[in-house]
């Protein structure tokens, strides 16, 4: 099956790059560096769906979008979570946490609604994100 | 070097048993049924400080107590996280989620205070768990 994209996802976050299994994406909310990890395969909705044969890789990318993260903004903490309840398509949050920030110490969606970055900060981000990962 | 549970995470929660990889708790709260897995091995704090060799391991035992939890408890969603932001020590969240539960669809760290169980109450949830998993 082909893999695409759902529309809540696509309307909250941009495009950073596709890795090998997991679409890459930054949410729209300029208060934390807050990636998502969408598997590109269709039709997965739980974290335990992910195939064996995908799982050391999915655990790779997450391993690697929190040391880009780290890299990028001396990230304190890297919280990371597979929820669902208002996405069905599994995506998996990986956020560089600061002692400073929006919500700390207390999850980031319990910090009220999202800020959109202004759109030529957002490409800043994404760029450093994308530079971060090929330092790697 | 031996393993210690946190002291918060030994007063928040009850043992329910110790898998092949992590100990399995119950976290006091009986506004939902959230499990905590806490991966036996000193010092890690970030998810992607789990070592290669016990990747395939964690993720299998988030799958496990995952479907032990859909099979008890008939959970709509499973909400799976490791955010540590409050207590060092690396510890996944494994949380069955029901679309009538106290935060839905918001994630449970948003719904305010944890209610804690009856001691009797507690030990049910317990052995409802522990049943679950060794009929899997």
């Amino acid at each position: 099956m082909s893999f695409e994209l759902h529309p809540r996802l696509d309307a909250d976050c941009f495009f950073i790059e596709d890795l090998s299994f997991s679409r890459l994406l930054l949410m729209n909310d300029r208060r934390f560096a807050w990636c998502i990890l969408v598997p590109r395969l269709e039709g997965l909705t739980e974290l335990h769906d992910v195939p064996q044969r995908k799982r050391n890789l999915l655990f790779q990318e997450i391993e690697t979008v929190s040391r880009a993260l780290i890299n990028a903004t001396g990230a304190y903490k890297i919280n990371v979570a597979a929820l669902g309840n208002q996405v069905p398509q599994l995506h998996i949050h990986v956020i560089a946490r600061h002692q400073d920030d929006a919500a700390w110490p207390a999850p980031v969606w319990s910090a009220g609604p999202s800020e959109p970055y202004p759109p030529e900060t957002a490409k800043h981000e994404i760029a450093v994100i994308t530079e971060a990962l090929a330092n790697l």
